[in-house]
């Protein structure tokens, strides 16, 4: 009586498996600043609650598999703003993010089948694929050049027969990386060249500084049918626990095969599609605040990080998180030691070690991802505990 | 650029291929009665939106990938009315009995692995197995005698080297067959046997009728380290479009390993498992409630089908289907027609075509299943109107 192989392969999630240290902090009485996820602290608009609480049907039916013909339209209108033209079947919402990267990963891969993937990437593309049985290719990138893509040259060497997809998220996690248009239309090329799906994972599409050119792979019409956009409420309107997400492609054929998918799963839950739909209803100026806020965290702790002894980092340019190389050899070590054995007047902060990003062996080990999702007031008193543990850790 | 073999290998439902007839149907002004989709009628406990209209915090914000603890301790609770006896961490909340289902199967299969299900069984079963190239071997039971399973030697044949499972519904969906303690005690014995797991799908647990006795997988400590419990809120409290579910097991090596799978996905949301706690706590009335109204439903469809000639039928004890076989070559053909061209007095019925539901080609073709999830009057109207249709049917 076996677990299957693909189970036992999966890596346990870097990030939540140091969850029992914290919570051992906290009930020795610590206070835990947690930089560690991707949970921000910006208040979802009302009108998702709202919504959902003027519902008054007597029974709460199935929706459509698809997802409502009403938040369809809300997420039509929506990319209309990035130039991305969308018609009602080219989109279905599904469980979050998650599950349209499950989907489009099924409907692309047979088990052996390999995608690329620039690393450090979001640790779950690798879970997902280990679960369906799908060979991640890693493409190296490296906080010394502020995660830049490599050449055409050297991504070329990565590609083999059994390549069927790129699968790369712009803006970056965990890195802050905006790709320029020159590096999407390199992977573009590629793409047609080699016959290839570009899985665009773009749920941090609004958190871009400094009035960078954001490019999404949407606006490529040379390869829309090769376009999968993965989106998501979850950031984009700090509606983490809605788990409302989105598939879309112009490619009919890939998108009534996932409707198979959908079907099979009935549908995504009834409420929070009501709810989502008021929140793509959002004012953009919404945008415009949030925007302004996460820039001014990002600059406080990039500012405050780069003073530190030992510490070095890039300016990230988008999401909202930096990934930082610390002065010790083994950063989940230290992130443990942070929880266990230390506190500066009773507080230590969490972050989440960066070696589980990658997927070649030892590189990331002496980095951490720090996501910039309290505020400033919080963000500086982090980087001061930061400060503090590192050298006490060093002085052990 | 080609789809994945797995996912062009996926049936599309043969529920939902039928609905665009259906929608054109209603567009001509026919009205069409649903017999087609488990999708009730009853209220959703009043409890549900309630709590959910009561919620104010400021960030909706993930819950844990195991589910809120207050709806594992609501299950708990709930499952020792029936004498099953779990522990925190052996439920983890779902996406549904949908994502339960996918999860026991990615844990337990390897492609190219075997799960035995009787047939006729809930088609999403073959397809979340072809999406993750799992192979279905089905053990074939009849209607003619009530959907029983075969005896152990003729199951024992279909069992090989690459049997992992055995993967069944009780009550059963479309049969609405309940297993008796003989045949659910000789199947926990192959599966000692033969070293195999039970995905027991038991979201109908409540809905047994005429005093029978109900078994469930989770009473047999013998093998409670091989036995997953799927579960729903969607039938047990008509709250369908909550999309809330669970899976359950007492073997603590499994769960850790599903644990993965939950972690992949982050998160159920956070607002359903606030509603779906209150339906877990619902008073044990309802469900009399409840099942009177499906037993009387149930023998007011049952009494009329069978009096329509050359229909036949054994009355189901469970859940809420009938399969009934009809005096047509097949029902597929027969149930557009009956979309397409019939109607009385503007009226007319949709019905499931029950093919899909067996894996062995050319079973059921002249069989469809009816759902009596509409109230007495409707469902007495839509018997007739199959009956009129029928006639007209044969009399072409």
């Amino acid at each position: 009586m076996n677990l299957s192989s693909r189970i036992l392969s999966m890596q346990s999630s870097p990030i939540r498996r140091l969850v029992p240290y914290a919570q051992k902090a906290k009930k020795n009485g610590k206070k835990v600043y947690h930089l560690n996820i991707g949970q921000p602290d910006i208040k979802t608009p009302k009108s998702f609650l709202q919504s959902i609480r003027d519902f008054d049907q007597e029974v709460l039916e199935y929706s459509t598999s698809q997802g409502s013909e009403e938040l369809r339209n809300a997420m039509i209108n929506y990319y209309k703003n990035y130039n991305i033209d969308f018609e009602l079947d080219d989109i279905f919402v599904t469980n979050g993010g998650s599950e349209a990267l499950l989907f489009a990963l099924i409907a692309v891969c047979d088990p052996g089948e390999e995608v690329l993937i620039p690393e450090p990437f979001y640790t779950n593309y690798s879970g997902f694929s280990d679960a369906i049985n799908v060979t991640v290719k890693p493409i190296t990138t490296s906080g010394d050049n502020g995660f830049r893509l490599p050449s055409k040259e050297d991504i070329e060497k990565t590609i083999s027969t059994k390549t069927k997809a790129i699968l790369i998220s712009n803006p970056g996690n965990p890195t802050g990386a905006v790709y320029t248009k020159d590096e999407v239309m390199m992977l573009a090329s590629l793409a047609k060249e080699y016959n290839l799906f570009i899985i665009a994972d773009e749920v941090y599409r609004e958190f871009v500084y400094d009035g960078l050119e954001y490019i999404s792979f949407g606006n490529i019409k040379e390869i829309e049918d090769r376009v999968i956009i993965v989106d998501s409420v979850s950031k984009r309107y700090s509606a983490c626990g809605a788990r409302i997400g989105s598939i879309a492609s112009k490619n009919k054929d890939l998108m009534r095969n996932i409707l198979k998918l959908c079907q099979g799963r009935l549908c995504v839950p009834t409420l929070e599609q009501i709810g989502a739909t008021k929140l793509y209803e959002t004012d953009k100026s919404y945008f415009e605040e949030v925007n302004l806020e996460y820039k001014n965290r990002r600059d406080t702790l990039y500012s405050k990080l780069i003073k530190i002894e030992g510490v070095s980092c890039q300016k990230p340019t988008g999401a909202f998180y930096i990934i930082a190389k610390l002065p010790v050899d083994d950063a989940e070590v230290f992130v443990k030691w942070m929880l266990e054995e230390f506190d500066l007047d009773g507080e230590t902060v969490m972050m989440a070690p960066a070696e589980g990003f990658y997927k070649t062996k030892g590189l990331g080990r002496d980095e951490a991802r720090l996501a910039y999702i309290l505020n400033e007031k919080d963000l500086i008193r982090s980087v001061e505990i930061l400060e503090a543990g590192l050298k006490a850790y060093n002085n052990r």
